[in-house]
Protein backbone atom coordinates (compact mmCIF):
# COMPACT_ATOMS: atom_id res chain seq x y z
CA UNK A 1 0.00 0.00 0.00
CA UNK A 2 1.36 3.43 -0.61
CA UNK A 3 2.76 5.71 1.80
CA UNK A 4 2.45 8.45 2.67
CA UNK A 5 5.76 10.81 3.03
CA UNK A 6 6.93 14.59 3.36
CA UNK A 7 10.52 15.22 1.74
CA UNK A 8 11.52 18.92 1.70
CA UNK A 9 14.16 21.37 2.83
CA UNK A 10 13.95 23.16 6.28
CA UNK A 11 16.59 26.18 7.66
CA UNK A 12 18.13 25.46 10.82
CA UNK A 13 15.59 27.69 12.13
CA UNK A 14 12.62 26.06 10.81
CA UNK A 15 11.73 27.50 7.74
CA UNK A 16 10.74 26.20 4.47
CA UNK A 17 10.45 29.55 2.82
CA UNK A 18 12.03 32.60 3.38
CA UNK A 19 9.97 36.02 4.02
CA UNK A 20 9.54 37.90 1.04
CA UNK A 21 9.57 34.47 -1.32
CA UNK A 22 6.12 35.31 -2.95
CA UNK A 23 4.16 35.21 -6.31
CA UNK A 24 4.52 39.26 -5.90
CA UNK A 25 8.25 39.40 -5.77
CA UNK A 26 8.84 35.87 -7.92
CA UNK A 27 11.18 38.21 -10.51
CA UNK A 28 12.53 39.96 -7.58
CA UNK A 29 14.92 37.65 -5.52
CA UNK A 30 16.75 40.50 -4.23
CA UNK A 31 13.55 41.57 -2.18
CA UNK A 32 14.31 41.06 1.43
CA UNK A 33 17.00 38.76 0.08
CA UNK A 34 14.68 35.66 -0.47
CA UNK A 35 16.75 34.37 -3.84
CA UNK A 36 20.11 34.22 -1.81
CA UNK A 37 18.49 32.27 1.40
CA UNK A 38 16.02 30.42 -0.85
CA UNK A 39 19.75 29.27 -3.04
CA UNK A 40 20.94 28.81 0.50
CA UNK A 41 18.07 26.35 1.64
CA UNK A 42 18.10 24.40 -1.78
CA UNK A 43 21.81 25.02 -3.36
CA UNK A 44 22.31 21.67 -2.83
CA UNK A 45 19.67 20.05 -4.83
CA UNK A 46 20.06 22.38 -7.55
CA UNK A 47 23.79 21.15 -8.36
CA UNK A 48 22.49 17.30 -8.56
CA UNK A 49 22.53 15.84 -11.60
CA UNK A 50 18.79 13.93 -11.46
CA UNK A 51 17.79 17.89 -10.39
CA UNK A 52 19.41 19.12 -13.76
CA UNK A 53 18.00 17.02 -15.98
CA UNK A 54 14.31 16.77 -14.28
CA UNK A 55 14.32 20.91 -14.43
CA UNK A 56 15.79 21.27 -18.08
CA UNK A 57 18.44 22.68 -16.93
CA UNK A 58 20.89 21.47 -18.69
CA UNK A 59 23.94 18.71 -18.55
CA UNK A 60 26.16 18.05 -15.88
CA UNK A 61 25.76 17.39 -12.44
CA UNK A 62 26.94 15.76 -8.91
CA UNK A 63 25.95 11.90 -9.12
CA UNK A 64 26.97 10.77 -5.77
CA UNK A 65 24.51 9.72 -3.11
CA UNK A 66 22.06 13.05 -2.88
CA UNK A 67 21.68 12.52 -6.54
CA UNK A 68 20.93 8.77 -5.89
CA UNK A 69 18.58 10.08 -3.15
CA UNK A 70 16.46 12.61 -5.72
CA UNK A 71 16.00 10.25 -7.91
CA UNK A 72 14.23 7.83 -5.08
CA UNK A 73 12.12 10.32 -4.27
CA UNK A 74 11.02 10.60 -7.70
CA UNK A 75 10.87 7.34 -8.58
CA UNK A 76 8.85 6.00 -5.61
CA UNK A 77 5.99 8.90 -5.69
CA UNK A 78 2.80 7.85 -7.66
CA UNK A 79 1.15 11.03 -7.13
CA UNK A 80 1.66 14.63 -4.96
CA UNK A 81 -0.33 16.77 -3.20
CA UNK A 82 0.55 20.75 -3.12
CA UNK A 83 -1.19 23.75 -2.32
CA UNK A 84 -2.18 26.78 -4.36
CA UNK A 85 0.83 28.59 -3.53
CA UNK A 86 2.98 26.13 -4.17
CA UNK A 87 1.54 25.39 -7.26
CA UNK A 88 0.97 29.02 -8.39
CA UNK A 89 4.69 29.03 -7.60
CA UNK A 90 5.98 26.66 -9.81
CA UNK A 91 3.39 27.18 -13.07
CA UNK A 92 5.40 30.48 -12.95
CA UNK A 93 8.91 28.14 -13.00
CA UNK A 94 8.67 24.95 -14.08
CA UNK A 95 9.07 24.00 -17.34
CA UNK A 96 6.58 22.79 -20.00
CA UNK A 97 7.40 19.42 -19.11
CA UNK A 98 6.55 19.81 -15.47
CA UNK A 99 8.69 17.68 -12.98
CA UNK A 100 6.38 15.58 -11.69
CA UNK A 101 5.71 12.68 -14.49
CA UNK A 102 2.58 11.86 -11.86
CA UNK A 103 -0.99 13.65 -11.21
CA UNK A 104 -0.75 16.26 -8.95
CA UNK A 105 -3.63 16.51 -6.70
CA UNK A 106 -3.38 20.91 -6.05
CA UNK A 107 -5.51 22.01 -3.07
CA UNK A 108 -7.38 25.14 -3.80
CA UNK A 109 -10.92 26.66 -3.34
CA UNK A 110 -11.26 27.36 -7.21
CA UNK A 111 -12.66 25.14 -9.58
CA UNK A 112 -11.14 24.32 -12.52
CA UNK A 113 -10.27 21.79 -14.90
CA UNK A 114 -7.37 19.02 -14.93
CA UNK A 115 -4.20 20.72 -16.37
CA UNK A 116 -2.40 17.99 -18.41
CA UNK A 117 1.31 18.83 -18.98
CA UNK A 118 3.34 17.12 -21.57
CA UNK A 119 5.64 14.45 -20.15
CA UNK A 120 2.71 12.40 -17.49
CA UNK A 121 2.17 14.99 -15.17
CA UNK A 122 -1.82 16.10 -14.89
CA UNK A 123 -2.91 18.36 -12.28
CA UNK A 124 -6.23 17.79 -10.93
CA UNK A 125 -7.78 20.99 -8.76
CA UNK A 126 -9.33 19.83 -5.35
CA UNK A 127 -11.75 21.76 -3.76
CA UNK A 128 -13.20 19.36 -1.04
CA UNK A 129 -10.56 19.08 1.21
CA UNK A 130 -7.25 17.63 2.04
CA UNK A 131 -8.80 14.12 2.89
CA UNK A 132 -10.44 13.60 -0.58
CA UNK A 133 -7.37 15.08 -2.44
CA UNK A 134 -5.56 12.27 -0.38
CA UNK A 135 -8.20 9.33 -1.51
CA UNK A 136 -8.03 10.56 -4.92
CA UNK A 137 -3.90 10.36 -4.59
CA UNK A 138 -4.31 7.01 -3.55
CA UNK A 139 -6.81 6.32 -6.09
CA UNK A 140 -4.04 7.20 -8.86
CA UNK A 141 -0.71 6.35 -7.54
CA UNK A 142 -0.87 2.84 -7.99
CA UNK A 143 0.96 1.21 -5.47
CA UNK A 144 3.88 4.20 -5.16
CA UNK A 145 3.74 6.50 -2.70
CA UNK A 146 1.80 9.80 -2.47
CA UNK A 147 4.13 12.85 -1.45
CA UNK A 148 2.85 15.63 0.50
CA UNK A 149 4.90 18.40 -1.42
CA UNK A 150 4.07 21.38 0.69
CA UNK A 151 3.69 24.33 1.34
CA UNK A 152 4.35 23.91 4.97
CA UNK A 153 0.47 24.87 6.00
CA UNK A 154 -0.53 21.78 3.50
CA UNK A 155 1.95 19.89 5.50
CA UNK A 156 0.30 21.25 9.10
CA UNK A 157 -2.47 19.65 7.85
CA UNK A 158 -1.99 16.22 6.81
CA UNK A 159 0.10 15.73 9.92
CA UNK A 160 -2.92 17.04 11.69
CA UNK A 161 -4.73 14.36 9.88
CA UNK A 162 -2.36 12.09 11.07
CA UNK A 163 -1.95 10.21 8.02
CA UNK A 164 1.92 11.06 6.99
CA UNK A 165 4.38 8.32 7.44
CA UNK A 166 7.24 9.32 6.58
CA UNK A 167 9.25 12.71 7.24
CA UNK A 168 12.28 13.30 5.49
CA UNK A 169 13.73 16.78 6.05
CA UNK A 170 17.18 18.01 4.40
CA UNK A 171 18.26 20.54 7.18
CA UNK A 172 20.34 22.70 6.08
CA UNK A 173 22.71 25.11 8.68
CA UNK A 174 21.02 28.78 7.46
CA UNK A 175 18.98 30.51 9.74
CA UNK A 176 16.44 32.79 7.94
CA UNK A 177 14.47 34.81 10.75
CA UNK A 178 11.63 34.88 9.57
CA UNK A 179 9.54 33.43 6.41
CA UNK A 180 6.80 30.39 6.35
CA UNK A 181 7.33 27.84 9.79
CA UNK A 182 6.89 24.20 8.95
CA UNK A 183 6.57 23.40 12.42
CA UNK A 184 3.23 25.49 13.69
CA UNK A 185 -0.53 24.75 14.21
CA UNK A 186 0.01 21.35 15.01
CA UNK A 187 -2.97 20.18 16.92
CA UNK A 188 -2.89 17.65 20.56
CA UNK A 189 -2.25 14.77 19.84
CA UNK A 190 0.28 15.64 18.07
CA UNK A 191 2.23 13.21 15.72
CA UNK A 192 4.98 10.79 17.03
CA UNK A 193 8.05 9.96 15.32
CA UNK A 194 11.49 8.25 15.50
CA UNK A 195 14.71 8.40 13.94
CA UNK A 196 15.04 6.50 11.08
CA UNK A 197 17.96 7.49 9.42
CA UNK A 198 20.24 9.84 9.35
CA UNK A 199 22.76 10.86 6.36
CA UNK A 200 25.35 13.55 6.41
CA UNK A 201 25.19 15.27 2.93
CA UNK A 202 28.03 18.10 1.94
CA UNK A 203 26.41 20.99 3.61
CA UNK A 204 22.66 20.02 4.57
CA UNK A 205 21.98 16.93 6.91
CA UNK A 206 19.13 14.48 6.10
CA UNK A 207 16.88 13.24 8.50
CA UNK A 208 14.48 10.34 7.99
CA UNK A 209 11.18 10.41 10.69
CA UNK A 210 9.20 7.58 10.30
CA UNK A 211 5.66 7.48 12.30
CA UNK A 212 6.07 5.19 15.44
CA UNK B 1 40.87 31.79 23.85
CA UNK B 2 37.52 30.36 25.31
CA UNK B 3 35.20 29.65 22.76
CA UNK B 4 31.73 30.54 23.56
CA UNK B 5 29.18 27.77 22.87
CA UNK B 6 25.51 25.90 23.20
CA UNK B 7 24.85 22.58 24.38
CA UNK B 8 21.04 22.14 24.26
CA UNK B 9 18.27 19.68 23.71
CA UNK B 10 15.57 20.95 20.81
CA UNK B 11 12.25 19.27 19.99
CA UNK B 12 12.11 18.29 16.27
CA UNK B 13 9.51 21.45 15.90
CA UNK B 14 12.29 23.58 17.89
CA UNK B 15 11.11 24.04 20.85
CA UNK B 16 13.75 23.79 24.08
CA UNK B 17 10.80 23.51 26.60
CA UNK B 18 7.20 22.77 26.33
CA UNK B 19 4.02 24.81 27.06
CA UNK B 20 3.12 24.48 30.87
CA UNK B 21 6.75 24.04 31.97
CA UNK B 22 6.95 27.16 34.40
CA UNK B 23 8.18 27.40 37.85
CA UNK B 24 4.06 27.66 38.66
CA UNK B 25 3.92 24.23 37.73
CA UNK B 26 7.09 22.57 38.34
CA UNK B 27 5.43 20.12 41.00
CA UNK B 28 2.74 19.24 38.41
CA UNK B 29 4.12 17.45 35.74
CA UNK B 30 1.11 16.11 34.24
CA UNK B 31 -0.09 19.81 33.54
CA UNK B 32 -0.63 20.30 30.34
CA UNK B 33 1.67 17.03 29.82
CA UNK B 34 4.85 18.80 29.96
CA UNK B 35 7.07 16.17 32.32
CA UNK B 36 6.19 13.52 29.65
CA UNK B 37 7.05 16.24 27.12
CA UNK B 38 10.08 17.28 28.81
CA UNK B 39 11.11 13.99 28.96
CA UNK B 40 10.60 12.72 25.56
CA UNK B 41 13.34 15.33 24.84
CA UNK B 42 15.72 15.24 27.47
CA UNK B 43 15.31 10.82 28.49
CA UNK B 44 18.85 10.30 26.90
CA UNK B 45 20.46 12.50 29.09
CA UNK B 46 18.82 10.97 32.46
CA UNK B 47 20.47 7.83 31.29
CA UNK B 48 23.97 8.68 31.32
CA UNK B 49 26.74 7.80 33.67
CA UNK B 50 28.25 10.85 33.87
CA UNK B 51 24.75 12.99 34.40
CA UNK B 52 22.91 10.89 36.93
CA UNK B 53 26.38 11.15 38.92
CA UNK B 54 26.57 14.92 38.58
CA UNK B 55 22.95 15.11 39.65
CA UNK B 56 23.21 12.26 42.19
CA UNK B 57 20.57 10.56 41.08
CA UNK B 58 22.69 7.40 42.11
CA UNK B 59 24.91 4.41 40.52
CA UNK B 60 24.92 3.08 36.73
CA UNK B 61 24.00 4.71 34.03
CA UNK B 62 25.27 4.24 30.23
CA UNK B 63 28.58 4.47 29.47
CA UNK B 64 28.99 5.33 25.56
CA UNK B 65 29.40 7.58 23.33
CA UNK B 66 26.87 10.22 24.55
CA UNK B 67 27.86 10.09 28.09
CA UNK B 68 31.53 10.98 26.63
CA UNK B 69 29.84 13.68 24.86
CA UNK B 70 28.41 15.35 28.14
CA UNK B 71 31.54 15.08 30.03
CA UNK B 72 33.23 16.73 27.64
CA UNK B 73 30.97 19.45 27.65
CA UNK B 74 30.94 19.84 31.33
CA UNK B 75 34.76 19.35 30.91
CA UNK B 76 35.16 22.28 28.32
CA UNK B 77 33.10 24.71 30.11
CA UNK B 78 35.01 27.20 32.75
CA UNK B 79 31.66 29.08 32.97
CA UNK B 80 28.22 29.56 33.02
CA UNK B 81 25.36 32.11 31.34
CA UNK B 82 21.77 31.57 31.83
CA UNK B 83 18.79 33.24 32.27
CA UNK B 84 16.88 33.87 35.24
CA UNK B 85 13.75 31.58 34.92
CA UNK B 86 16.18 28.67 34.15
CA UNK B 87 17.66 29.58 37.14
CA UNK B 88 14.78 29.34 39.34
CA UNK B 89 13.69 26.02 37.90
CA UNK B 90 17.51 25.14 38.74
CA UNK B 91 17.11 26.12 42.03
CA UNK B 92 14.24 24.20 43.01
CA UNK B 93 16.01 21.16 41.40
CA UNK B 94 19.27 20.51 41.87
CA UNK B 95 20.79 19.43 44.63
CA UNK B 96 22.71 21.00 46.71
CA UNK B 97 26.22 20.65 45.19
CA UNK B 98 24.95 22.43 42.08
CA UNK B 99 26.28 20.72 38.64
CA UNK B 100 28.40 23.12 37.49
CA UNK B 101 31.55 23.37 39.47
CA UNK B 102 32.08 26.73 38.22
CA UNK B 103 30.81 30.44 38.21
CA UNK B 104 27.47 30.69 36.71
CA UNK B 105 26.43 34.06 35.66
CA UNK B 106 23.19 34.55 36.01
CA UNK B 107 21.20 37.53 33.34
CA UNK B 108 18.47 39.51 35.93
CA UNK B 109 16.82 43.21 36.43
CA UNK B 110 17.31 42.00 40.53
CA UNK B 111 20.14 42.32 42.42
CA UNK B 112 21.50 39.72 44.49
CA UNK B 113 24.77 38.51 46.40
CA UNK B 114 26.25 35.77 45.07
CA UNK B 115 25.28 32.20 46.36
CA UNK B 116 28.18 30.50 46.56
CA UNK B 117 27.17 26.46 46.67
CA UNK B 118 29.34 23.42 48.00
CA UNK B 119 31.47 21.60 44.99
CA UNK B 120 32.87 24.98 43.05
CA UNK B 121 29.52 26.24 41.74
CA UNK B 122 28.76 30.54 42.42
CA UNK B 123 25.74 31.98 40.93
CA UNK B 124 26.50 35.48 40.05
CA UNK B 125 23.97 37.63 39.38
CA UNK B 126 24.32 40.27 36.63
CA UNK B 127 21.70 43.00 36.02
CA UNK B 128 23.75 45.12 33.40
CA UNK B 129 23.31 42.81 30.55
CA UNK B 130 24.32 39.99 28.15
CA UNK B 131 27.56 41.65 27.23
CA UNK B 132 28.45 42.38 30.70
CA UNK B 133 27.65 38.77 31.76
CA UNK B 134 29.68 37.33 28.78
CA UNK B 135 32.60 39.53 29.67
CA UNK B 136 32.69 38.92 33.32
CA UNK B 137 32.80 35.01 32.40
CA UNK B 138 35.50 35.01 29.66
CA UNK B 139 37.56 36.34 32.54
CA UNK B 140 36.68 33.25 35.33
CA UNK B 141 36.54 30.48 32.59
CA UNK B 142 40.67 30.53 32.76
CA UNK B 143 41.14 29.88 28.96
CA UNK B 144 37.83 27.02 29.21
CA UNK B 145 34.86 27.40 26.89
CA UNK B 146 31.90 29.82 28.45
CA UNK B 147 28.30 27.37 27.50
CA UNK B 148 25.30 30.00 27.01
CA UNK B 149 23.27 27.19 29.32
CA UNK B 150 19.52 29.04 28.05
CA UNK B 151 16.96 29.14 28.24
CA UNK B 152 15.46 30.47 25.13
CA UNK B 153 15.24 33.47 25.43
CA UNK B 154 19.11 34.09 26.69
CA UNK B 155 20.84 32.17 23.59
CA UNK B 156 18.82 34.11 21.07
CA UNK B 157 20.30 37.56 22.99
CA UNK B 158 23.73 36.08 22.29
CA UNK B 159 22.85 34.96 18.76
CA UNK B 160 21.97 38.59 17.71
CA UNK B 161 25.17 39.37 19.56
CA UNK B 162 26.91 37.46 17.16
CA UNK B 163 29.21 35.70 20.01
CA UNK B 164 28.23 32.14 19.72
CA UNK B 165 30.63 30.43 17.97
CA UNK B 166 29.40 26.69 18.58
CA UNK B 167 25.87 25.35 18.24
CA UNK B 168 25.45 21.57 19.57
CA UNK B 169 22.05 20.58 19.57
CA UNK B 170 20.54 16.90 20.47
CA UNK B 171 17.32 17.21 18.24
CA UNK B 172 15.01 14.80 19.51
CA UNK B 173 12.37 13.38 17.20
CA UNK B 174 9.10 14.33 19.07
CA UNK B 175 6.92 17.64 18.53
CA UNK B 176 5.96 19.54 21.43
CA UNK B 177 3.06 21.64 19.47
CA UNK B 178 4.11 24.72 21.77
CA UNK B 179 6.33 26.29 24.04
CA UNK B 180 9.16 28.69 24.19
CA UNK B 181 10.90 28.03 20.88
CA UNK B 182 14.72 28.30 19.99
CA UNK B 183 14.40 29.97 17.24
CA UNK B 184 12.49 33.49 17.12
CA UNK B 185 13.37 36.89 17.46
CA UNK B 186 16.83 36.85 15.38
CA UNK B 187 17.69 40.10 13.92
CA UNK B 188 19.22 40.45 10.62
CA UNK B 189 22.23 39.43 9.63
CA UNK B 190 21.18 36.23 11.28
CA UNK B 191 24.41 34.55 12.12
CA UNK B 192 25.87 32.05 10.11
CA UNK B 193 27.30 28.10 11.10
CA UNK B 194 28.33 25.27 8.90
CA UNK B 195 27.63 21.79 10.28
CA UNK B 196 30.55 20.78 11.59
CA UNK B 197 29.69 16.87 12.62
CA UNK B 198 26.56 14.89 13.19
CA UNK B 199 26.74 11.68 15.60
CA UNK B 200 23.50 9.34 15.36
CA UNK B 201 22.44 8.89 19.10
CA UNK B 202 20.20 5.88 20.09
CA UNK B 203 16.86 8.17 20.35
CA UNK B 204 18.43 11.64 19.18
CA UNK B 205 20.46 13.03 16.84
CA UNK B 206 23.53 14.98 17.88
CA UNK B 207 24.09 18.25 15.39
CA UNK B 208 27.28 20.38 15.61
CA UNK B 209 27.37 23.56 13.73
CA UNK B 210 30.29 25.73 14.22
CA UNK B 211 30.40 29.92 12.84
CA UNK B 212 31.56 30.14 9.48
Amino acid sequence: MSKVFVNIGLSLDGYMAPEGMTLEHWTAPEYKNWGAKWGSLMGWVLKQQYFRTNLKFGPGGETGPENDMLRKTMERSGASIMGKRMFEQGEASWPEEAPFHTPVYVLTHKKREPWVRPGGTTFYFVTDGPESALEQARESAGGRDIRISGGANVIQQYLNLGVIEELEIALAPVMFGEGRRLFENLCDPVPRFRVDKVHEGATVTHLRYVRE
